[in-house]
């Protein structure tokens, strides 16, 4: 089969690969319908990343299951399924918790010796615990499996920064970061209820589908100047809630900045600039805490899923290009220079 | 009237000070029956927190109201009252809320311009908003004297750390710090019902009053041999609430180091060692999350003070030594040098 390969900085290419098999009785191999390019995929693709040359690269995707190990009772050939970012064995407590990101038999696609998301068919470690299943009428419904597939990672975990800083019915709410994580914590905030949603945001077409997600307002400035906008916006004080979606110590320091006291930041970017924006001085005195972190899809994907379905969510909308698998490597040039927010790949 | 004067490092005086008058229609006087030293008084003790020369210190008193002003309703002279370590005015968002620290026209005692706890009368901004009235029978029963000054500060603080570290029923706890407030924090995780509380501290007349105060278990190691020992007695997993009450770079990057993938950091150290120790990496890969700051004792006093006189918690039991005002310097040195807890302070 043909997968995408990341050979070093700027250098992804698409191969031929071993075909995936089933290797555990617990396994799946799933044929890929729709994947796409996250925005952490850049930090490898701008070399500031480790990755070993002619790693997989990819972890989201949904697609039909071609075959299953003995084991396997959650799903059968033919299935419709959407992986989360991170798979897990659920059984473990952390499974069964709902931290599945935390499952001691886990591991992230595309890490070395698994397969990559961005190819034509994946080998799914502990397939029930890892897939879950959709209706096999989306098939065909590109919007719809827009949407689905968001589920894998971005609206996931917007929804886990969602969570984390304490979203409540008829809180302020501040979102840093607007690439496709930020977004979709623009409308998860906005779905658990939210009164106020301040999007912090630059570019048009990114606040516009803020704007689509339910933010009522837009802070273009960055910095302390932006930090002095949204104190304007909430009288001085601050938003209950800050979801930090971007991952730098700048952000981070906004993030603590903009936060009420007493209130929450949680964030979800994952973290590029050690602890130097983690102002410890400032949360003590006015009580800010600081959750979150690599978000368990898994735990989340139901009942988003059941939104999407519903139709009263659509993170599909974050995706602003489709490439196919060989148009993967303009995809990325495409968001590594803003060019594109959020590039879909259909096989 | 004496009180407590600090001029520099290592130089406690105790000196005649103006006598404390109503100021504003909102104040009270109260005269000082019990004061207290705390462990982050000695910050400024040994020179790390800066001082002005001349500066009064002491932030835990109870004592008798002598005074108040026109508009205060909620006292009078007679009342015997426990003062907050914050004084607020009640009034505002924050002090509705209850979080009363971040209240706008708060302060600390012995800020410049303030009279200190260690002395023999305070005036006492905001007396509605602040004061907490006791029963008058308490006067006489030092025991019970000594749990009530505890809620001034150290108690409450051990309970937020709790409540910030999001101690349920049946959970695992640890305890990083064998200081007053840490033990504080064993005592306020046992009354939320933890299921096992896990005391870091090697001095054995401290892990004794841990263990009086519902500690399960004792660890004495420090740093890396802690975190291990921590991670052997919870089958590998950490602990699902972790209390920090130290405030060190060490003793952060230990209390986040020891807790369970998905749980929480509760930390009340006043922070001297920057964010270096917030390992934001650990924590975004494990979801660990980090909450906590200057405790809003002013909205705990009322439910730990109900429990203080039905005689289920006795934290009066860090005191264990007592002086009167001209003890107080050998009380910061006692403190400095480890030979005593927690110093009360008897007029």
């Amino acid at each position: 089969m043909r997968a995408t390969v990341i050979h070093g900085p700027n250098d992804i290419r698409i191969e031929e690969v071993p075909d995936p098999v089933i290797q555990r009785p617990t396994d799946a191999v799933v044929r890929v319908l729709n994947a796409c390019i996250c925005g952490s995929d850049l930090w490898a693709y701008r070399g500031v990343a480790a990755r070993q040359p002619g790693q997989r690269i990819g972890h989201e995707f949904l697609g039909v299951v071609e075959e299953v190990g003995r084991e396997v009772a959650g799903v059968k050939a033919g299935d419709l399924v959407v992986a989360p970012f991170v798979w897990s064995d659920g059984v473990c407590d952390f499974c069964r918790e709902g931290l599945q990101t935390s499952c001691p038999h886990g591991g992230f696609w595309g890490e070395v010796g698994s397969d990559g998301g961005q190819g034509e068919a994946v080998r799914v470690p502990f397939a029930d615990g890892t897939l879950v299943k959709l209706p096999q009428e989306a098939v065909g419904d590109e919007k719809l499996l827009a949407s689905l597939l968001a589920l894998s990672d971005v609206m996931s975990t917007g929804h886990h920064a969602a969570v984390s800083a304490g979203v409540r019915p008829g809180a302020t709410v501040a979102v840093v970061g607007d690439g496709a994580v930020g977004l979709c914590g623009v409308l998860a905030a906005h779905r658990l209820g939210a009164g106020r949603i301040i999007a912090l945001g630059r570019h048009q077409a990114r606040t516009d589908i803020a704007r689509a997600f339910g933010a009522t307002d837009v802070v273009a400035e960055r910095g302390e100047a932006a930090i002095e906008a949204v104190r304007e916006l909430t009288g001085g004080q601050g938003a209950h809630a800050v979801l930090e979606a971007v991952g730098t110590e700048e952000s981070m320091r906004t993030a603590i900045s903009i936060t009420r006291d007493g209130g929450g930041v949680g964030y979800v970017g994952v973290p590029h600039g050690g602890s130097a924006g983690v102002d410890i001085g400032q949360m003590f005195n006015r009580n800010v805490s600081v959750g979150g972190g690599v978000a368990p899809a898994r735990a989340y994907i139901p009942e988003l899923l059941a939104d999407v379905l519903a139709g009263t969510i659509n993170p599909g909308l974050v995706f602003d290009r489709t490439v196919d698998l060989d148009g993967v490597p303009d995809g990325y040039r495409a968001m590594d220079d803003r060019s594109a927010l959020k590039v879909r790949i259909a096989f």
